[in-house]
């Protein structure tokens, strides 16, 4: 069964806790399910409340629901290209008792209504792996949550371009993307910061996020990493990540690039 | 006293031991003078016996004879503007018994002796500082050495430029001016590798270094960290390097980027 304009059947989506369980969202069994990844870009967004944020790509809404669970009264608004998906966010803010505004509309031509406002921070996790040169996802919500349609710099100039004066853009995303992505970002934003996340101690970064200021003047900041994993390699199936890690995935702990 | 086309009278020059004393170099007591940057920079370029090497603003040599130290059977030329630094290169060299070339000219506009040849390894340390935005240096030598006259990615080019299909490029440079390198890098390189040099562990990146391959198809890789001091803070003036930086600095180690 795969992602369609209708929706999922009930009996397609597994029921995930995050935040040690403050929320729990529906995902499809197959297709897009999300990792650490939005869990970790939520708690880097500083918002507080009373914000206006954007999630452009939001899937099934887990970045923008984590947010919401930890930071109260934030004005909550998704951009999502994948009907099924934009429809699963919309179910998961309802179960959630969450007031959130989820647009079904492709990032490289935003709705018109979205085109309209800004907001304080917008966040994004945008698809991980280039369409050319890999074997497409044999499921089709799987592959259009994988694959790269859109370029990179549409992303940030999107983001960018929503982004209230002040505002901040966070980006989560592979690290051998970030000549690409801080390119785009130091071409629309200032005062960026980079936060290089390590599977473990001593290896090279997976994944990066990246931040910038609409306007910043700051410099370009350089943070230490954050390491995933404790240990040198994954010895078992069980949890080993850093009490810092942990601390942001289970207790739902703001994530400061500085600390 | 300061640099000029004469030379540097030898009451003015100081003779400092670098990498445990295996070389011993001249530098103006005033004016620019080599801290741990050139060293590691010279440590980390991937050269081998009978490779052609190219060091663009070489100074007064420090990171070519640092490398030529490591690395014996080198073909070594440097650029350097300076004309007092650039002769002061020459009699390292000479002192050292190292046979190199150095030649007095423009990374914006190389000679054509340089044009007319390719290198395996390309390595620069360039001027640190812009020149808008901060005091000039008292002293006119250490001036040119620390402002930035020539824009970074004239540097970049100049060197990717010189650099035979396959040969490596390596910066090293202010964290801070990452986006602006990287891109420059991203534009006439690949394979590219970014290492982040920490001043101590959990603070951000003060020096990066970065290396590309010309041709190279490889993806970006951002290295883990190496932190050049142990302890949480500055307690004394004494030497409080992390091991694997003592033995790049004293015993003359390769840094390698993946360790």
């Amino acid at each position: 069964m795969t992602a369609d304009a209708v929706g999922f059947p009930a009996a397609d989506l597994t029921q995930n806790a995050f935040l040690g369980g403050r929320i729990t969202l529906s995902q499809p069994r197959r297709g897009y399910r999300a990792g650490i990844d939005p869990v970790l870009l939520a708690a880097s967004v500083p918002a507080r409340a009373g914000d206006h944020v954007l999630d452009l790509g939001c899937g099934a809404g887990t970045a923008l629901y984590c947010l919401a669970a930890r930071v109260p009264g934030l004005d909550l608004t998704g951009v999502e290209r994948q009907a099924a998906y934009a429809d699963l966010a919309r179910r998961n803010a309802a179960a959630a008792g969450l007031d959130a505004r989820i647009v079904t509309g492709d990032v490289a031509a935003l709705p018109a209504e979205i085109r309209a406002r800004r907001f304080d921070h917008v966040l994004s996790n945008p698809p991980y792996f280039e369409a050319a040169g890999r074997s497409p996802a044999a499921d089709p919500g799987r592959e259009a949550g994988l694959s790269e349609e859109t370029p990179l710099a549409t992303w940030v100039d999107a983001a960018a371009r929503r982004t209230t004066p002040g505002g901040t853009v966070t980006f989560i995303h592979r690290a051998e993307r970030l000549p690409e992505l801080l390119e785009a970002f130091a071409a629309r934003l200032g005062s960026l910061e980079l936060k290089p996340l390590l599977p473990r101690d001593g290896r090279p970064a997976r994944l990066i996020l990246l931040r910038g200021r609409k306007g910043g003047r700051t410099p370009f900041v350089l943070h230490p990493p954050l390491v995933l994993h404790a240990g040198e390699a994954h010895v078992h199936d069980g949890d080993d990540y850093n009490p810092a890690v942990a601390a942001i995935l289970r207790d739902g702990k703001p994530f400061k690039f500085s600390a």
